[in-house]
């Protein structure tokens, strides 16, 4: 598919800070000087700034604090993750929006919005997704049993921990789906799947970040258990480029997965995570079960060294004490 | 919601031979003669056949061979499966409707279709659906575990062959999806979910059955080893009051596998079965897996005695030797 405005785009982020002239662009893409100026004027539209003066050109001086598309893929190296990217100002939640697309849509496939209004965590929890965030999706098509689901989870919260620690952060995660900073949940993955009892047609990982959101926008309730990137970092993060690494990661992690298996996943899971060796109390429906944290299995359960033996639990929510 | 047909249909079917006048119709359910007859009308474009003498009143002659949810409500006494029919004329494929209605419907939710134009067998197969056949998937909200789901295969396997049986026929169980008479396809099961990793969003079974189908209707490829109700009957069944005990079959089952638990499905799945025992060779992506069937696990895998010992398929193709 063309896309002029993108194409435009690059011709002036090539440029740099050198004006570029309406005939020259128009040249490169075989359009008119009219067009790229009509263009021009979208792209001005959409929040870009951009110098123009008669004799010399256009010049890109600022891009727009949005994660669209052009943002994301004009130097995005990526394979499979990010290839194709749906993006929306806001959505009802963007994991929904990417199931909808899953079956049709190719695998890497990423959704992304500046906010959600119903993001959803884990069991339809809610999860406040005000502007300033990471909202978004990514569709993959695995072909592994639904059994083993879980370790795209798994694989997903290395891929953001990695991410956030290249930022200079020392994140960790905590069993089994959030990623934290000193204890604060910074990030909530949610794996969903459209599957047959032994075939997974596709699986959609949500990831939501709190980058630069602001604590005290976060209901009164989550204040104490959250953190966000920008307050940690002190100033807002550049978000697309961020958004960029996560891609990347993503990609690297999922490749690993594909050509070298689990198991090395696992261990970095477990080198990553704050959680192993705790003293913990995971809830489920049925009971409380307290001990010692002291391994995940390859299916995702999180193994507790309780007073009547090992337990292994699959689902929960993890308290430390 | 009131549904002013549907009470109509019920008075004419109540007063069965008798002609009942539209004035009484009318008395009953509060609205005008004039109201009567303008539903009888919608009734005749339906496809019932309505007797009426200015004198005497209306008489129900015959209803259509058509799976309306009128026809399948009225008398059927479930509490939770088919309590909400959704009916099409032809849709893609039922499963797919009934996936795009999951989450908001109600657990039991029944979507129904005279003809699927897309529909679906394992692993995205085509599934010839023609007029005739019934095609239709239940939605469920079992709380169980993503792992479990193929329990519910299982479950509507015993479903199916039970009511097939009560209509006289000898149907079996073919591990995993099948149920077959003489050897011979007759229905085939696949369940599909929308689930987290831990958690079951909701379970769509798809329930696709040769009911009043000629063989020779179906693609060449497929006559040898398909066969139909109407074909082992000698003259086409009436459908509507099949599904009604194929609901109440599936509401039994249901009902069993959430107060009695899984083993006494396995046990009767087991007893259903025409798989075990035999010789098979089960043809899965990475291998054929070729013994005698000698059980299936909790999970849903074939347990089959090889040359090299006991293995256990979660999946595949199963070919009777």
């Amino acid at each position: 598919m063309v896309d002029r405005k993108m194409d435009i785009l690059i011709a002036l982020k090539e440029a740099g800070k050198e004006p570029i002239s309406g005939e020259e662009i128009g040249e490169k893409l075989g359009i008119s000087r009219t067009m790229v100026w009509k263009y021009i004027k979208i792209l001005e539209e959409d929040g870009y700034v951009i110098g123009s003066s008669p004799g010399s050109g256009y010049v890109l001086i600022s891009a727009p604090d949005k994660l669209y598309p052009s943002e994301i893929s004009i130097g995005l190296d990526t394979d499979i993750i990010g290839k194709d990217i749906h993006y929306f100002e806001s959505v009802d939640s963007t994991n929904d929006m990417a199931k909808k697309m899953g079956f049709k849509a190719e695998e890497g496939t990423v959704v992304i919005a500046e906010m959600q209004e119903s993001g959803r965590g884990r069991k339809g929890d809610r999860w406040v997704s005000p502007k300033g965030g990471i909202w978004l999706s990514v569709i993959l098509k695995p072909g592994i049993l639904p059994v083993h689901a879980p370790r795209l989870t798994l694989m997903a919260g290395v891929a953001v921990a990695r991410v956030i620690r290249q930022f200079g952060v020392d994140a960790s995660i905590k069993w089994p789906n959030d990623v934290v900073i000193d204890g604060k949940k910074v990030c909530g993955i949610l794996t969903e799947m459209d599957a047959e009892v032994d075939h997974i047609g596709f699986v959609v990982i949500g990831i939501g970040i709190n980058a630069n959101v602001s604590v005290d926008e976060l209901p009164e309730e989550l204040r104490g258990g959250c953190t966000s990137l920008s307050s940690i970092n002190g100033e807002n993060i550049n978000r697309a480029a961020f958004v960029q690494d996560l891609l990347r990661s993503l990609e690297a992690e999922y490749l690993r997965f594909k050509l070298e298996g689990f198991s090395t996943i696992l261990k970095d899971w477990i080198s990553l995570s704050d959680t192993i060796g705790r003293q913990v109390e995971v809830i489920t429906p049925q009971k409380i079960i307290a001990g010692k944290a002291t391994g995940v299995t390859a299916e995702g359960a999180l193994i507790v060294e309780t007073s009547e033996g090992m337990q292994e639990v699959m689902a929960g929510r993890c308290i430390y004490k």
